[in-house]
């Protein structure tokens, strides 16, 4: 191949065997995105540079890592970096919304930062969003909307849930200024990546005081059960602190024993401004987190330009560690193809093929040997995509009307009237 | 709204009765491609400049009309402007593929061009190819499945068929030089569009003999049936002709009354080889094309740069114009949810809405009011969105687990046990 004629760095194919995984796994993920009753939306893959870079969107480290480029008007695009800010602009636009809105959408974010293992510049996520309601009982939909994702998928996580209200508190109380909370939590997100020194060094870098990082990294990093922390944070912040009245709320409508208090975590985008949740694996064998949301109440309404604040709450499902995780524990079943059965012409009955397969089109999935091979070598290709069935058509067949259908894997043949073959297949 | 905040020139949002229809019929498409055997791929949306670019991909007209940027390392790319370049690069790069490789993709693609009524610099394709079979038995494959594809959309359409070969042939017969052919043929494909004199003007302003051109478009605009039109090309070209061999090939594999010979087709791109395609309305009623492809033998090969030829036969469908038809012919349906069922509580009783909810969400689409609204306005969101049920729940329905299931369109309700709600909204 000539060795220009690759995929652009960070991004790739997907071959049949890939795609038809991700294909079902967008399928179940759809199916409960809709049974908690969201409704899909589209937007486009580019968006203009204003709407990517305007207040609480994603913030200045995604915007050096966003493709920018020019059309022919000269106006400045940008590839999207996720799918948040569209629906901020979407919403914005439709100021007749009935509410809330609902939302699930999935498609390709793309991200022009370094690449590592398991990181790509282009990502698919798959999200849902709940936009006009303040009540914790979206937050709790959300949350259990995750569960459920992940009790489909047969897999077994927990749902680390906190509130930027009571981090937020946790900073003022040890003396961290309010404008600077938000930089400080960027780094106490990092904790399970860098470690409690590196986020301590990072923050001594970014010029916080000792004692306030000292206090705060000691209460978030105590090793209590997740019940035992949210009373010391009540007993040092108070019961009505925002924070806690919310983290009790939210807890109250969830009875799942998946989702636990988790203190330390602050997320790395700072348009969050209440819950946030993050989904791990909770055996540990895979460290990312597989999905990841919060309410962020101020974005929206930045973007309808009224001054209205329009509340949002949502979570994104990262398809890739979903489906390195699946790969992990071997619960990926590979398929080559859907197709269940191949018809191998003779010389000359071609059309009689064609013909069949047309009648068969109707309900079967059917493959006709268009390359003229013998029975032999059209079997070996049938065989190497896993296509479990295959008929040969000669003479005998057309004249008949009667079909051995072959079983590929065992070898064994069954004889089968025309009319019958349909329902041969469908079940 | 601030006035930047919209979507980029010549791009649009698909809102949720919009994008439910898309995917419906997405979903038919992916249905009968599986039908026909072929399999997804997904390829990047970027694509690097030197492929888009290559020699046999889209030509110099297009990539005038390619978004282009460059990446941080500095590495020119593009937004892919069709399927098929993508596909040419994927089998270049995966030698070992089994033959004939029958994928689908669906997906978006890009052009920076001129925006009219109905075109779009964002717009979907839906793809299927056959890499690597020379036979007809292909070629009438895609035809098959294009007339299936509409027959399942219930439109009534026209496939007209013609092969470039033959073009060529009667090309060279009225002495125009083999080099300058495919644009004598880029203007011959306007026919339609801009008429026989105006298709006349563009050959004479690009110097063609005016007596070739006579000659040319007499033959090619004749009144005559499909079949005596063929009877013509035979007279004059010899029934040895390749283009007429194919083109009585490809006939004797298809019976449909919709596919017919139209000797004027040529199609827009440069890289068609043999035979081309193009579906429209029967009725007239809509003039763009819905469908088109056609046979490109020397793009895939040119991309693996082995200097071997490899075969290929494919069509793409266009689903902004398909969606316009269906809508001209009040043949779609709207809808704004797929929810089936909308849970009210009563103040207090939102924890009980929640487990109720989380109980049906196993096999109903639910919805719970988030916003802590009265039941007649919260009935009134879920009619305007046309949400079929609804139960009010308060102390009484919790108590006793027997809840009136209200139905909106009537208003009759239907007193039901808690053990019989999901078998209630699942019939």
């Amino acid at each position: 191949m000539v060795s220009e004629m690759r995929t652009p760095r960070g991004m790739r194919d997907f071959a049949p065997e890939e795609k038809l995984v991700r294909n079902e796994l967008i399928g179940k993920l759809v199916q409960v995105f809709e049974h908690y009753g969201f409704v899909p939306i589209d937007t486009p893959l580019l968006e203009r540079w204003e709407v990517l870079s305007a207040k609480y969107s994603g913030g200045d480290e995604i915007l050096k890592e966003t493709f920018s480029l020019t059309d022919q008007g000269g106006r400045e695009l940008g590839l999207r970096y996720d799918l948040t800010v569209p629906l901020a602009r979407f919403v914005a636009g439709n100021p007749m919304m009935k509410m809330p809105f609902k939302r699930y959408q999935l498609g390709s974010v793309y991200r022009d930062g370094p690449i590592k293992l398991g990181r790509y510049r282009e990502f698919w996520q798959c999200d849902v969003d709940i936009v006009g309601s303040y009540s914790m009982l979206a937050d709790a939909e959300c949350i259990l909307l995750a569960n459920r994702v992940f009790a489909s998928l047969g897999l077994d996580v927990e749902i680390h849930v906190n509130n930027r209200k009571l981090l937020n508190s946790l900073l003022i109380k040890a003396g961290v200024k309010d404008e600077r909370a938000a930089d400080f939590l960027l780094s106490v997100d990092k904790l399970k990546k860098i470690g409690l020194d590196g986020v301590r060094e990072e923050l001594i870098s970014k010029d916080y005081n000792v004692k306030a990082i000292e206090t705060v990294l000691h209460l978030l990093t105590k090793q209590l059960s997740a019940k035992e922390l949210l009373t010391e944070m009540e007993n040092i912040l108070g019961k009505d602190n925002e924070g806690i009245v919310e983290l009790n709320e939210l807890f109250s409508h969830i009875s799942s024993e998946n989702v636990i208090f988790s203190p330390s975590l602050a997320r790395g985008l700072s348009y969050y401004t209440g819950t946030v949740f993050e989904v791990f694996i909770k055996d540990g064998s895979f460290t990312s987190s597989l999905s990841a949301g919060g309410r962020y109440d101020n974005m929206v309404g930045n973007f309808a330009g009224s001054g209205k604040e329009i509340p949002a709450v949502g979570i994104s499902f990262g398809l890739e560690p979903i489906i390195e995780v699946l790969r992990l524990k071997s619960m990926l079943v590979p398929k080559k193809t859907t197709t269940k059965l191949m018809l191998i012409p003779m010389k000359g009955f071609e059309t009689d093929a064609t013909h069949l397969a047309e009648e068969l089109r109707a309900s079967v999935n059917v493959e006709v040997d268009l390359m003229g091979r013998s029975v032999g070598k059209s079997s070996e290709y049938a065989k190497s995509l896993g296509i479990p069935f295959s008929i040969v058509i000669g003479e005998n067949e057309v004249n008949k009307q009667l079909y051995d259908v072959k079983n590929m894997e065992t070898g064994e043949k069954t004889t089968v009237k025309k009319q019958d073959l349909a329902s041969f297949f469908s079940s």
